[in-house]
């Protein structure tokens, strides 16, 4: 087991990445306020990890409530966030009751936003179950639910007291979702970390065959890239911005095409080459930074163009996205790989030719 | 125009109390991060005051969104709050926009908890326009909407910039509101300013009359009260707990009527004395002194009586109350008049003679 620290001040906390955590119920207890635990999960994890999880605490005694969501980006919204809310009530769980989220970027959004609501404020700890959960969304407080017109628009900070990553849980991860994770995964090596990105080159297809020793030195990088960003930027007054790489783009797509229909990191791949077009549009990123960039994202079985969408839905949906400021758009740009920016530079003429230029065709 | 400051280190904020301050877009200016709000009402108060409110910002170049909300507690939830995310987003309004609540405290709260969401945060001023708000809901950042089973269940801490309580706006108060403010005024008496309740002794009279003077006094002595108390403990770790002296009683009156039936300072009046009639069977609070608290009670036409509600009813719902620790209820008793005390050590069977000695019978 491997420990890095999201270095916090007062609300520094620890992220564990190893083997067999989810049986390691003692990892949880000097965290907890109280006997008991709720643990969100869903239809698809529950069945196979929730009884190791659940067991290991009750056997340390800890009383567990258990509440099991729909599976899917299509149920991160109110409605499932009230089934929380109910069952909490109805099992008497308190302020001091510790909400755990066992699952993927789903079940630990609506978890960690369950948590930072009810009764204005409950501790809770990230348990995730997919790459993309373990490498990005699981650290940094980050919660929130959808609305239909943007992805993400309602939520809070809130950061876990703990993240326990079990990599494991990666053996029954499908591919699909095994790609996707590695979306983000790319995205630090894109933005902050040229060793990194050069170490994926490497190492890519030894991640798809699930190596376990790549896959820990995968998230523990990243992990650790992610920890060092919101130390420096916790609420996203600055830096934490370029971790949205490819995400401005990638929220239209998630959001036009119907959330779950593109996976998250699947949006991010192709809203990432949107991105990089348009860093090359400025003159930022040379044609053979493109094509790297390119071939990487192929390799791992990413889409590079985004779906037949009309510039103007982007143009639109854009709009509301959360770095818009005086109704102007701000983009997180390449200047090479391993540096990124944020940017008002780009104007419209030029946003309009990236998205044609990386869009499939109807 | 008096001014406090409720003295949070970097959230530090004024409160100004006066005369004709909805005229006072001027004062506003300096708290917006961009030419642009969004004013969140109601049904009732709209009329009456949104417009001066609204030409006084776009006199000083201030791009106005209108929210209009139906008006009461029954509308206290989740789907009154979509109503503002989704106007928030149909207007393009961003992170850096202010929502302005105009209103009461349901307005206050529903609205600082829209602020806390969307976007993951967002900036909000509290301009109450009841008695109630102006002394107590939109001071200390606590902001919520309701749950069924429970009042205030779900929210968040979340400060506005500015509190601007512009007392001429109490003339158009309906008597029944006025009253139930007056509760809460009491309350800082009660809880920790004796000196403050032998001034309401002598003034309560000139209060119903709604003496501009009075009102006004009455207003900053218990912001000051309030101010001073958010500073010790902003997240009710201890001390601030003080403030909801009745109301552990009272939100369970207040579920149980359902939403709306007794005004929350009706509920507070009753359930402040079943908290003086346990205080008293503790053996802290004589007889004289429960006697000048049910005293004052009337004189301000409030209930001094429960609704004929079953003891068991209490218990249940009291059993979500957010002070609730390990499954044991804790109550804000009073050792005297102007000393409120956190207490765990009265018996069910106390708690049960408290309700039905104090309980309308039906």
């Amino acid at each position: 087991m491997e420990t890095l620290t999201v270095a916090l001040a007062d609300r520094a906390y620890p992220i564990h990445v190893g083997r067999a955590l989810l049986d390691r119920g003692d990892l949880l207890l000097p965290y907890l306020r109280q006997p008991k635990v709720a643990i969100v999960s869903n239809t698809t994890v529950a069945p196979l990890y929730l009884e190791r999880l659940s067991g290991s605490l009750r056997r340390a005694g800890i009383e567990v409530v258990e509440i099991i969501l729909p599976d899917g980006e299509a149920f991160k919204n109110w409605q499932t966030l009230t089934t929380i809310f109910d069952v909490l009530l109805q099992a008497r769980c308190e302020r001091a009751t510790t909400l755990l989220a066992l699952g993927g970027g789903v079940v630990g959004d609506m978890t960690g936003f369950a948590a930072a609501c009810f009764q204005r404020g409950m501790p809770f700890i990230q348990i995730p179950t997919t790459l993309l959960a373990q490498v990005d969304s699981s650290v940094g407080g980050k919660t929130a639910i959808n609305h239909p017109l943007g992805k993400n628009m309602i939520g809070a900070f809130h950061q876990p007291k703990l993240v326990l990553a079990d990599t494991d849980t990666l053996k029954t991860l499908p591919d699909r979702e095994l790609r996707a994770g590695l979306a983000e995964v790319i995205k630090y090596g894109l933005i902050r970390d040229l060793p990194f990105f050069e170490w994926l080159e490497v190492h890519l297809e030894g991640l798809l065959c699930r190596d376990p020793e790549l896959l820990a030195e995968a998230i523990v990088r990243s992990c650790r890239n992610k920890a060092e960003v919101v130390v420096a930027d916790e609420h996203e007054s600055g830096e934490r911005a370029l971790l949205n790489l490819g995400h401005t783009f990638g929220h239209a797509i998630e959001t036009a095409m119907g959330y779950g229909q593109w996976l998250h990191g699947e949006a991010v791949a192709a809203g990432t080459l949107i991105a990089a077009q348009l860093s090359s549009q400025l003159g930022w990123l040379g044609a053979s930074e493109i094509e790297r960039v390119v071939r990487l994202f192929q390799r791992a079985g990413l889409p590079v163009f985004g779906p037949p969408l009309a510039v103007e839905r982007y143009l639109e949906l854009m709009q509301h996205d959360k770095k818009v400021r005086e109704g102007k758009l701000r983009f997180v740009l390449l200047k090479d790989i391993g540096q990124a920016v944020v940017s008002e530079v780009a104007a419209e003429s030029e946003v309009r030719r990236a998205i044609l230029a990386r869009s499939a065709h109807a």
